[in-house]
């Protein structure tokens, strides 16, 4: 089974992450999490041109080539040979990123991005995403907890960027059938209880 | 103007591209010269990526991906803000490397490979392309006389993969108006006056 998770930066995303991977593994499942963009050593390499702020100069369709291409290498070295061998495979962010992030919050043609991410997931399609939704204004605040000089490339993107990005994500969930929204303002071990019983509900 | 040159490793490309640019240049226009994949501080970083040997578990997506993104931000830092200058930019190789080399060589879909390269380029259409042609057994005998440990990722491809490619690179020679194939089997004197013709004419 792959289960994706999306949402704003300082969603709470890697917490739940961390959190389902500790409930599945006590339940006997073999576990694997991947990170995003990253996960093999050449998708690494793209991650380090990615996040590097020296690379300010990077354009947009630069950037979703990038993400892509980190993407392709992953799905194929590592997530379909592990789907193959019954693992459960759980993202921190995938393909759905890019059509929020890069089509919507930067302003790429929306067909364009889905045409390119389909290109690069193959036939690693989502089973179960969950997009932990909280407010731009959230974002900002838990951002604040950290020095501005620690945050990458896109962290440092404005307000309005982010808005965009979290209306996209609300239409790509509207779009789908294997979105699950939750409200990243509840308390983790909330949050956590929801997704694990949606993963229940999927297994029966 | 924005010519680009084409053809299988060994070709004699670079050597035909430094003699255009002497040529361009003594005639008293400005000229700049750029290296695919590469030519920007992004794109050398991209180009590390691809050609590092150690990377032999690349897949031809994301060869495919990083190839277009480091194209993507050599269109937009570098080629278009020249072109506008009135600059003569010369490209040792462009998209249609990618169409051949990706598409025609290591199989991906022909249209597909088309239609991220004309995201990748955007306006940097080129209104000139030379192909320098030589046959597979000629790029073997030139590769011979540097030692196997110096060829990059994609120079350790074997004989049917170029043969492939040659093909490929035909097949858009053919649907395209602005090709010009050259011998590349004739003495490096004889296709520069090939080449500085067909620049002469064009510019009438």
């Amino acid at each position: 089974m792959f289960i994706t998770f999306e949402g704003l930066d300082f969603c709470g995303k890697s917490t739940q992450v961390k959190l389902l991977t500790s409930y599945l593994e006590a339940e006997g499942n073999g576990v694997e999490v991947i990170r995003e963009p990253g996960g093999t050593s050449i998708s690494e390499k793209v991650r380090n041109v990615l996040l590097d702020r020296a690379n300010e100069k990077m354009f947009m369709e630069t950037e979703l080539l990038l993400y892509s291409a980190s993407r392709a290498q992953l799905v194929r070295e590592r997530i379909i040979p592990l789907l193959k061998k019954d693992y459960y495979v759980i993202s921190d962010r995938f393909h759905d990123s890019s059509i929020a992030y890069q089509g919507y919050g930067r302003g790429i043609d929306i067909s364009r991005v889905k045409e390119i991410q389909l290109f690069a997931i193959g036939e690693a399609v989502p089973d179960l995403t969950f997009l932990i939704d909280i407010p731009v204004k959230e974002v900002n605040k838990r951002k604040a907890k950290f020095e501005p000089g620690t945050w990458d490339r896109i962290e440092v993107s404005g307000d309005q960027f982010y808005e965009r990005v979290r209306q996209g994500y609300f239409e790509i969930a509207t779009n789908s059938n294997h979105y699950k929204i939750l409200d990243g303002l509840n308390s983790i071990e909330h949050i956590h209880q929801e997704i694990v019983e949606v993963i229940n509900n999927f297994s029966i």
